[in-house]
């Protein structure tokens, strides 16, 4: 990602895990340790791979532009290799495998380490929306749905609901980097039929020395697990707009329930000097538009035969700046709940916009029990329609009409219209997902 | 799907899972199991519940059509059904929930049952798989990477790497199946609040009643379930890609090493008599392009606080036209491999294509043993690169080469240049691929 | 699309444009023009022309299912033709033309016909936009940005600027009816051979008798026609978005400066008696995202040789489906825009909140005359900053700055902030767009 | 892009335009012209707009860091020209314009540059396809339906169809270039107010001296123009691919027709002597699907109000990506037919395979001309089963064919299937496709 907007969409640390240095750094990982294993099984020698693992590393961009000629950077990363390996032991570097066995190998190896990263990042977002669930599990706000008011809610509920949310993201990214990416090495067709009888021990050794999994068969072409770590990211990234887009509906001027916290200089605008821009959730929700298009072409098993040209190369690209943008989007979201501000009281008078008629439910409810279900609800339909068409409250509507006040006090209208005492089961979801998060999954 | 192009899509027996006439159903059945598990929690007379369930159907274009004002079938579909059972019961109807509750209720057990059938199907294609690895362990063929000839495989190696990528599929749609789609049920704003304190109860009654697992919370606005379950279709029909698109390349032609199997008028053209076209595969190609292409914007996570406005509904076509598509695909390829003809000899004949040159890495091992790595890649491309100009054969080649015949005879490298001694570890891939499919996973 | 929600999201007329019937009807078209050009070129009798024209309907139904074998509905419409006109003109019926031809000219009628009706529903909405535009030339509203308040605009430039994003839809969408869809004939390999000598004329006639226009080449595998179109309407889809989503937002309970217009039972809710959603604007965003998912997937290029093995056929579904779900966006603004009920006053009462801060910028202009710019921004940012703490006004909290009050009264502050004389070059913006709307192109 | 992969994607002079460098450039360009509009319109000095212009360059890096506290490059851009320009000027750096008419201006102008460079590589792309188209007119190849033969054409009519296929992209995107990509300048939210009643001056001045077109309104979130450009681009990497893959499916060993033209190092594998991999068709594949995938995310029409939250900030990641990518197609392309090989020999060669059955079209409509079209049909596919079962030609199995035989002599045969007789109107289309090309459009 550029120097002039990358720093926008994602901080260094994660970015750094998918960038030229780090898939330059992973190739020579795999090489060095496909020529361990190798020496291991008794391929080729000790003195071989201990030369190779010593070889130091390569200049990314030299390597970028010579890769151009044979279409791949392992090409002109073996022969540099090689060169430094000298002429004892250079047939020794890269022997039995193919380029796809180093450059897959290679981007297991940042994804792996890549998800680390993003997890910790989504678990202090879990540990952050934890304590916002618990701290304003009675802070009482409006419930919207299609944007307008519907019924009450508290803040921790909602913020339960994106712990919940974000401890699905954790353990399924948590879960991709334990299981779903393991050793790619089968040679030029997935034979790895230039090691002869020793391909199979040479493919334990490889997956030992990386710390991989194996896997049953070479996939050079079967890319359903590349597909899976790109659905997995652009699902979390999806998970980070949920997030970020309630917090830009929450901090419009008019709703004003919830603001980004101030950092010096954040969120200013160049012509206007009032503003405080939503600046993390608008990013958060750039990175992670870019994400999630990214998904279908990770998805399309356009993969030829042994190995595909073009479906193949374009995961090259299109993986790292996938996990980029998710990452951006993830780190951004951290920001934004770890520095929210929660306006309670600004909550609390939005249940009173539109008169109060959020509560229209709640009165069908008691009302309901009086003169039954359909007749509330028709009763207090025509009481919520003239509260908004005269600018009254619904309470004092419902006092004005006829069927309710013969049926409920003034005491009782109150009551019913009270927030506080509509939330149902709000407190045991909110509970549910802090044990949820707690309990070990 | 409209009924000139859905059957060429995909069979009535899996488009009828996401149909109109499903999705009725599907609410009809949330409805009565909310009646019931209402009923059971003394929220509601026993007899209404037995009312509501038996209710009878409702016409989907009916609905369809009085859906326009409400923007949600279940308004209409409420409607229906407290006029069908009577003013007595009328208010029972619905009790408590949301639209949303309903809908995505029957989403759920769509899916459900949908992913049955489909898990079946890939265990057909699995199953049919498994048998062309196992049967054409020893059948050799031209390994190809980037379409050209790179070495030798076995077609028993190529279908034991379809079988595990099925494999792989059918077990992630079965787990989403069992665990990833549970019930929703949340009221109007997920708390619940119109059951008053037995809310809790009834979604349990209900959870059970459906045969659903229970959520931790209400999932109204955070849908990452559903983008998992849009991405593993997608996934799905990548894989099947994949499958098809091997099958077309080996059908060509100047191939000749597949066909589809033949059926009365299958694979005709309107102008060319001579034509078998691969239609399965060609049918399965463009039902996983459409697939995948629904992906992202099922993955969006733009729902707006408590309900989306836009975003929701999207799922209400996306979701079903994704499973039809993917239902298309897999289907196809079902056909696909239940009747494919292999041509072996065709395949033992293309590896003497271009002087048999796909041999060079097998040559290049041998040759190193004698002479070094580096010079032997050397020599050989040397060679290689004479027969493919002069359409002499590799084995010429060689054994004009003075280097080369100074270190084999003419015996060694005919040896050196056999396919089949040059297959590595296919075979031990092709049982861990038969393993992995008949052990339980 | 399905009769459940097919009605929601497109009216049936737009729907019918490209239903089954319609393709079976504009392939029939196709076939009797290519029997009567083939006439005129004296190719096939004039009789046998009549006799195919003649004809009359095939069921769709029954089409579907024949296509299955053959992977194309021609096939099984050929034969159904053949046998309706009867031995004796059998053999002139789909002469020298391929599937392909016929297919693509069916969609290429369709299309042109089902523009001609978006076109107007754009229309409709272009009247409307500029109505709005005309009348709220000077109903001042606040200008958001990042859905915080910036500074004022009028609702009348809003609806300037949403006119000349349709106008210009409506014009992209006009220019592709006439210009960029052309005839398809090619025969079997875009060669039109089994024509001999008379394959341009015939193509030529055939263009005329179907009023298309005549391509320079028979264009079966090069679709960047099919993806202009397919990227014309995703844009018209994004563009009605645009719109859809300004209503959602101003219609925010908190808001309150839209509503949607009042039709019977429009916009209620299964659970809260108070509701008025939306719902054209929600069911126009829904829309639209599922128009532009399908636009890459009609983009890709994939169509291999003289006719594509999936791409081509991805087609036939995608494109319909892209066209209607465009047109259930466009109609659902068409609505939205018809019954726009503006609230002017509460425009200008939230022109208020925040302590009407909105107008820093316009007080920071006047203030800087004084002051100097640097100054200016540094002094009203202040000003701003503590209306918002303190809840007070900006117009109080600058009366209370020594600077400000030293260089501007009272009333010159009241001035400054008022947002009436800070419209800048609104009027002449909205003057504009009427201009280029009542103007021809 | 990064240095390890962006060579491989595209070359540095076609990445240049869209570089970090090229935005800041295009930045410093679009302030400086706003200064030098205001001078001009009498509302800053002229001293500062000279001040301004001269004030010379910015880091991009640091402009990069600073952008993230206030989420755009323009505020920190801003912040160091006025540091620059000195206090006596800084007050007039940036007057009356918003960050995104900075941002936006600077995007056309890269778009704008870009557009050209690629313009120029199309055009060599259409000169060199139609080289080939004139130099092949008559070299007879297969043409293929569904990837299987099918009837014969000339590769002088593919190259003739990729030749109009590359002049219509070429067209759309010099179109664009010229009329679509316009001033972009409003001020905090679109009127200008800031400048009072000097605005519309102000902006004229500012067209002129950018050279771009004036547009109606500002269009800070009506972003269909830059959808526009995002669909053209990628419409153009789709053609790029459809070429590419042609090329990928002609080179294959099998069929031998086409082969890149060799470049010293170019095509070789790490562990295959004999491979010459098609790596710019490879590369060009690879870039079209990136290009691609990024077009509907910026086709959503989500930009809020007057300035969006997330939807805008998209926009400058994914269109220099997709410019980018694009690009990158467009350049591997330019290689691709600037070499490309033809194995004119081959291609008749192939035209024998499957005992010539390409030809059973060819002899239908002889044989028709005695028997019938029916009867023809049906004999002839008769006759070509024959011949693909038993491995004989289609000459032999028609010859063997009494009723064939009965009206046709062998000689008559012989010519009925003779490719270079059966080209239809062939010519006339390659004539047609030069002479669009080189007449003007």
């Amino acid at each position: 990602m550029d120097p002039l907007f990358g720093p926008l969409f994602a901080p260094a640390r994660l970015r750094e895990a998918v960038s030229a240095r780090a898939w330059v750094a992973a190739m020579l990982e795999a090489e060095a340790a496909l020529a361990a294993a190798e020496a291991e099984a008794g391929v080729i020698p000790a003195a071989a791979a201990a030369a190779i693992a010593g070889a130091g590393g390569v200049d990314p961009a030299a390597l970028g532009e010579a890769a151009v000629a044979s279409g791949t950077p392992v090409v002109p990363l073996v022969a540099a290799l090689r060169e430094r390996v000298g002429a004892e032991h250079a047939e020794h570097v890269h022997h039995g495998a193919t380029s796809q066995d180093i450059v897959d190998t290679a981007m297991v190896l940042q994804m792996r380490d890549g998800l680390e990263l993003l997890v910790r990042e989504l678990h202090d977002i879990a540990e952050a929306t934890a304590t916002l669930a618990d701290r304003h599990r009675y802070t009482e706000m409006a419930g919207r749905t299609l944007l307008q008011h519907a019924a009450p809610i508290t803040f921790g509920l909602k913020a339960a609901r994106w712990l919940a949310l974000v401890v699905r993201q954790m353990r399924a990214l948590d879960a991709l980097r334990s299981n779903a990416l393991p050793l790619q090495f089968g040679g030029a067709v997935g034979t790895l039929a230039s090691l002869g009888d020793k391909g199979i021990a040479v493919e334990a050794f490889l997956a030992e020395e990386l710390g991989l999994p194996l896997p049953y068969l070479p996939w050079h072409a079967e890319r359903d697990r590349i597909a899976t770590v790109a659905a997995t990211l652009g699902i979390a990234a999806g998970a980070m707009s949920k997030i970020a887009r309630d917090v830009v509906l929450l901090a419009q001027t008019e709703v004003g329930e919830l603001s980004e916290g101030a950092r010096p200089g954040k969120g200013g605008s160049s012509a206007m000097p009032q503003k405080q821009n939503p600046v993390d959730a608008m990013s958060a929700l750039a990175a992670a538009r870019l994400a999630i298009a990214l998904v279908p072409t990770l998805m399309s098993g356009h993969h030829e035969h042994e190995r595909a040209a073009g479906a193949w190369q374009t995961e090259w690209v299109a993986l790292p700046q996938l996990f980029r943008h998710t990452a951006g989007a993830v780190s951004h979201v951290r920001q934004l709940v770890a520095g929210l501000e929660v306006h309670a009281d600004r909550m609390r008078r939005n249940l009173q916009l539109a008169g109060g008629t959020l509560m229209a439910e709640a009165l069908t409810v008691v009302v309901a029990a009086r003169l039954g279900r359909q007749e509330a609800q028709r009763i207090v339909k025509t009481a919520s329609e003239r509260a908004m068409r005269d600018g009254i409250t619904l309470r004092e509507a419902a006092g004005a009409d006829p069927q309710i006040a013969g049926v409920l006090s003034a005491d009782e209208i109150g009551q019913a219209l009270n927030p506080s005492r509509y939330l149902g089961s709000s407190d045991a979801f909110i509970e549910r997902a802090l044990w949820s998060y707690r309990s070990p999954p």
